[in-house]
């Protein structure tokens, strides 16, 4: 069985919680709270050297970590996947954006925000994570304007990918309000088949 | 023939004519200088509303933002990316990883720095850039102390990801003086035929 290391509140594990229910793969949890430096012990360190979750771990004891490396081991032969070789290669570029353009924005204002309560401490980080964040979500939602999804018209990892922390962005001070192709994508992927939610 | 939108002082960009020059693929290149804002003009945002190079362009015309994204395109069946599926969710993990850990703290520092000019302006920020920027460094050092290369002890597209801003680290207040097992795969990168030099 594949044994998933994370986090609840984050949404770079709930990525792979998330595909592995819709493809119907079992899997334990191992859970390591970030806020109290459990991914920066020694052991932890020994499975992932880089000291962050999630990492996957194979039945072979093969270790994986990255979210969006793990997602595309996961499904890279499944309906998950466009079958054309640009549509890949533009999965995978949807998915370096959010790991570049949206996940250090958003996903570290909601980290200082909701799951630590520290926006005095950070207030001033914030004002930056905030426009750099809201400038990634005028990009998704203007392509979202005329396309139900990311890539090829249908659902795919770069959708789970962009989901993960889109749907909880106002947890990190971003209305959604003034970005309706978003919301009406969020609700496509929440109707998608096997959908779980967040938890946390 | 392929067209790469770039600039030339650019990493990222980088990554995309040393993998083309060693895969023997023909392109055309488009010039685009950051520092005067040419990614950001209406003409430019209408190939990558991201305004951000490279942008890969196909002889039929699609369109591919995000240098990881395009190096998997041009190397998917090559010598570069291994046959096996793990070893090539492995070679995404490093590619993510350089684009979260690594470029975001070295080539930015070296942007600021080399590119700019502006190592005052920028002071206060740097630190934090250093910081991180040497924590990916120990990250890659560690597993290079006993690999040949970054995924399956062959060179590989993690390779020439990492090789972009590893190499000019210098240019961005990095000393590698600490880290002699980055020196050494260096050396065995330039050493790869087809190489060649970064040029700015």
């Amino acid at each position: 069985m594949l044994t998933l290391y994370e986090f609840s509140s984050s949404g770079n594990c709930y990525k792979l919680r998330l595909a592995m229910a819709q493809l119907g793969i079992a899997f334990r949890r191992i859970e390591k709270d970030i806020t109290r430096g459990e991914t920066r012990t020694a052991d932890f360190l020994a499975i992932n050297p880089n000291g962050r979750i999630p990492v996957l771990v194979t039945p072979e004891g093969q270790v994986l970590p990255e979210s969006n490396a793990a997602l595309w081991y996961l499904a890279r032969e499944s309906q998950f996947m466009p079958k054309d070789a640009f549509q890949q290669a533009q999965v995978l570029q949807w998915m370096f954006f959010e790991q570049y353009n949206h996940e250090p924005n958003i996903a570290t204002s909601r980290y200082w925000i909701h799951v630590l309560g520290e926006r005095e401490k950070y207030a001033e980080a914030l004002a930056e994570k905030q426009q750099k964040g809201h400038e990634a979500l005028r990009v998704m939602d203007a392509h979202l304007a005329d396309h139900d999804f990311f890539v090829g018209e249908s659902y795919s990892i770069a959708d789970i990918a962009l989901y993960a922390y889109t749907h909880v962005a106002e947890q990190g001070g971003f209305s959604l309000k003034a970005y309706p192709a978003i919301g009406n994508w969020l609700n496509r992927v929440a109707e998608q088949p096997g959908y779980v939610p967040m938890e946390a």
